[in-house]
């Protein structure tokens, strides 16, 4: 257990590595190469995929976010592999945020916040996304665990999809349900504040809505941002960083996160080795934190 | 695959069984009695207690509903071990409503679609719980999945919690949001229709706002609902119930759960062997039982 908190252990990681570029660990089964295993052998494929694009890219990003529910689809056996992915992660350096979206009342939040922040059995990993819709109560467990093993919890604000209009843009009392949600996390957010001014109490706010990340960024100036979206669900990189303030080592306050442009790039796609594959992947990895720098 | 649609089934077995009481399976970890196991072996605990609950409980309830995060907390091996006691409640012909509260975009929830109701490796779970904050292109992955194989998708609307006031009761155009989050399941409920004219799209409805389920039953006259917070969390049978209407065999419309006052009554906890002990939480469900039939 480190004794320094998520947000600052964030911040150095984001001016040591030179990024603010976070990996999803989006493991999409018709997207992993053949390379790795048949189709007729899902778990294997997954499995060495997944393995080798945190060989391949663990160094370069500020954190890396597993999503979880992609690992969960293969079982018990995805899940438990998820798990050993975020070990091998937390053992080359590299931050955790473990894309769960995990929520629930008293007792069963608990038990989500020990799978997921807790040590052995659980993930350990450095924060976990959150779903808040079920009321402040059921954060209670996670900023608990958080606070004492110096975690990070990332609550889901305003998201990137396009259904999310449905019920998080809903108007009470004339402003969007999700500023709402943004101003009930305002007074947790010292709970988890560290020596660097940050909070390890995250929102997530989507890349496609850069406006409403600079209204955010106004209502939570301490918060770190995970930011969804960017690359292939279509913003930028000026839009991705909307939320984002001058640090000393360029713009800062949370993390930008891409998957599918850097795990399955046309080139890594055609590769017919390992070692091209891995080039390919670096590669973009590389050409997104030079794309995210370019725009600050 | 059963081709009878979930809606159905559970109608069937509330009908058969005589009951709409649904046992939440909620393997606290500090009240799982010592019988079944030192504290020192939390997880040999676990997997005693809780087959011992399924042996001891199937055949009574209209459906058992595992809490997947108080499994979760035990890591892989807890996550293996509810996929484990989904099965043994199937091989009893005991339906069962996995209470995961997942939710998610794209293929990531097809990814949570799949674990949860499909076949190995996932639970195979007749029905799973989900969250429908991020939006109604969330549901989708869940919908398709549940048509395919008759299984059940439970929205949380209205939940039993203190925090539920925090965001499901704010007022958007005059009525509490979790009203519109009902409106909009509306003309999705058609997706999971039986024969019985009840939907499988259950909503989550607590019981401690009955005036709120006589509201949402009037909105959404077809959808099962699934209302936790009967027992220990405070509401009675008549609250509980507010939201059934009459059938052949009395009120129907759903499922009541209760956990704490089935799985660990006084009697139960007192128990030196697992005959009293089973014959405890035996008579803790009759009582929930005749208790909930009292009150139609």
């Amino acid at each position: 257990m480190s004794p320094v908190p998520f947000a600052d252990r964030l911040i150095e990681a984001s001016r040591r590595r030179g990024t603010v570029l976070c990996i999803g660990l989006d493991p999409f089964p018709d997207l992993i190469p053949t390379l790795f295993g048949p189709r007729t052998d899902p778990l294997a494929a997954l499995t060495r995929f997944t393995q080798a694009a945190v060989e391949a890219l663990a160094d370069l990003p500020a954190a890396v976010k597993p999503q979880l529910g992609l690992f969960e689809a293969y079982g018990p056996d995805g899940y438990a592999l998820c798990r050993y992915i975020c070990e091998t992660l937390t053992a080359h350096d590299t931050l955790v945020i473990l894309d769960a979206k995990r929520g629930d009342i008293g007792t069963t939040a608990e038990g989500y916040a020990r799978a997921s922040l807790g040590r052995q059995p659980g993930f350990d990993a450095d924060a976990v996304t959150v779903n808040a819709y079920m009321g402040l109560d059921t954060l209670r467990p996670f900023l608990n665990i958080a606070r004492a093993h110096s975690k990070g919890v990332a609550v889901l604000v305003r998201t990137s999809n396009p259904g999310a209009v449905d019920f998080q843009d809903l108007k009470v009392d004339g402003r969007p349900l999700w500023t709402h949600v943004a101003q009930a996390l305002c007074p947790l957010s010292t709970e988890l504040l560290g020596a660097s001014g940050w909070s390890g109490l995250m929102v997530v706010a989507g890349a496609t809505y850069p406006e409403e990340a600079r209204a955010l960024r106004a209502m939570l100036p301490r918060n770190l941002f995970l930011v969804p979206g960017y690359g292939a669900q279509g913003a930028g990189a000026a839009a991705a960083l909307a939320g984002f303030v001058p640090g000393p080592k360029g713009l800062e306050g949370g993390v930008v996160s891409s998957s599918r442009a850097i795990l399955y790039p046309p080139a890594a796609q055609a590769a017919g080795n390992l070692a091209d594959w891995r080039a390919a992947v670096r590669a973009a990895a590389q050409a997104a934190i030079a794309d995210l720098r370019a725009a600050e």
